[in-house]
């Protein structure tokens, strides 16, 4: 008794140190993970996924990083507006900015969200793909979330950083595909996710290529926008990645045709995941809330039927940020950035 | 005398043993390479160059295998379009069908290509993405080349897989960034080239996403066309890759803007090279030939003030085509073909 006790003590700790995602709690979704991964990566098995097959996408808003009280996006544009007003006065009159300014979200998102195109156009449309993503660079390095008083790129999940190294290091290719902005992504996804700008799906427009005295240069447009949110997203894995993937990781209702393009009728086993905001404390809790970004209501009723696994944030996850403000420690080593 | 003479013939058989790029000459395009790589590749050198930013970009169509009597996707659209023609009776009196079958080049690409579009809408939209992969692999497998007599994936430049697999084997990620449609060159990408899919950047439109009874699929359209040539390359890259590669392969006028795009004032060392076609016996001598296609006059002028290598194909390839029918040898082992 004494003797088993202390064994099955000992395999505890033994796991323990093994363990690839310590954030999480032993609970249903760290289980379906690790079994799922199990799965796919035994040789011989019938469910065995070829390496180059190993897609994994994520939405990156309430996915990898919150998405409240506003996407953080939204905030950058908000910020690069006030920052650039006293050289565009003009602007005091342009209700898309009044909107933005005032804090008017409905206003903004009427009538197909003109005004909040309106807003994305002015900070970041005209300048150089290259002077965008400077400013994208400084203002993370700037501005700090209004609740948890971190800077932006310092609030990516711990549970999901893990899950990211765990699944590179089973051989999964790891992608964002998100309704945020590709250019605005990519200034961070590669420090803080190891996610490579050529692997970050996102919400474009086409750039217009010029040939300058200091060098080539592509210009940021409104042109040709395409939208990697809901039905987009199925499109977009189509256009950049052009295979299906075998793994998805959502949490609102934008990624259900994802989640549904990724698991059903895959020739190969798949897996879906939504990540559900129940932790007013630690995070927000939100999912139905009239007004709130990141709706969930259909993705989250049509899960038990699909078998996506449903992380239900509040008694899954055991941390929610990394304690520390910096990455450190969270990404999986060096060898395992870029598979 | 007879000891040097020894000592270099040794020396010269070594060479061979590990010699990575043995269908190229040892004219100056290939220490070009050669030394290029050596620069780039040596930690500590102030030309190196760390492995994420290691981005290199190919041209399709003239540059890993040929474009001639004409690009090979053209062929593809008109063995479809004769394949279908029973079952659409009515496209006998399209116009652009009838220039199509007569073979008449100009009526096609008159009017801003406005036929050819047609036939490219004919042959690859209205289908799913998977149908229409299926033809084009079912393609690949019967149609053979009009002069060479080999299925036209067959016909894969030597030299370039060669330099494909050796740039890998020096931690390059190896992209297509061609004007032909991406969902075409994605069947055959992998097994030909070792490029998955998610690396192949081409001309593309937006399919629309359907979830049918029997699961998801994506119907090809003619929207939002995106033509991946000229100055939509350095476009297409930015979209889809998001950073500027550090060597680029082309072969045409359509190569240039890429070209200019990765090699003028880039931060890193950047390589730039052009395959001249000069070799009417092993393959094709044209570059500005009226009505020819893969025109070749501004780039080739341009070569020498870029410091872009340019490769006579007559004198510098030892070898054009594989000697074999298989690609077996040809491709770098399993572990380089993902990086």
């Amino acid at each position: 008794m004494v003797r088993s006790l202390a064994l099955l003590l000992l395999s505890v700790v033994a796991l323990k140190a093994g363990d690839p995602l310590p954030s999480w709690n032993d609970t249903a979704p760290k289980r379906a993970i690790l079994d799922y991964l199990a799965r796919v990566t035994t040789e011989g098995s019938p469910d065995f996924i070829p390496v180059p097959e190993r897609i994994a996408v994520f939405d990156n808003d309430g996915t990898l990083w919150p998405e409240n009280p506003v996407p953080f996006q939204l905030n950058f544009c908000l910020d690069e507006i006030r920052r650039r007003l006293p050289e565009n006065p003009q602007w005091n009159d342009d209700p898309a900015v009044q909107a933005a300014l005032g804090g008017d979200l409905p206003a903004l998102t009427a009538n197909h969200y003109a005004k909040l195109l309106r807003v994305l156009a002015l900070a970041g449309s005209g300048m150089t793909s290259t002077e965008y993503a400077d400013r994208v660079r400084n203002w993370l390095s700037t501005a700090r979330h209004p609740r948890f008083d971190r800077p932006y790129d310092r609030l990516a999940y711990q549970p999901m950083l893990e899950l990211l190294a765990h699944l590179r290091a089973n051989g999964f290719k790891t992608f964002i595909v998100s309704g945020g902005g590709a250019d605005f992504m990519r200034v961070f996804t590669e420090p803080v996710y190891g996610i490579p700008p050529e692997q970050v799906v996102g919400s474009n427009t086409r750039p217009v290529f010029e040939l300058r005295d200091g060098g080539p240069v592509l210009i940021k447009t409104m042109d040709d926008l395409f939208m990697d949110d809901r039905e987009g997203k199925p499109v977009g894995i189509h256009q950049f990645i052009g295979r299906r993937p075998v793994a998805a990781f959502g949490n609102s209702d934008g990624d259900k045709a994802m989640l549904e393009y990724t698991t059903i009728a895959n020739p190969r086993p798949a897996f879906g995941l939504i990540v559900h905001h129940t932790d007013a404390d630690r995070e927000y809790a939100y999912d139905a809330k009239p007004g709130s970004t990141g709706k969930l209501v259909e993705a989250l009723t049509e899960a038990p039927r699909r078998g996506w696994v449903v992380v239900d944030m509040k008694s899954d996850w055991r941390q929610v940020f990394s304690r520390t403000n910096s990455h450190e420690g969270a990404l999986a080593p060096e060898s395992n950035l870029y598979p």
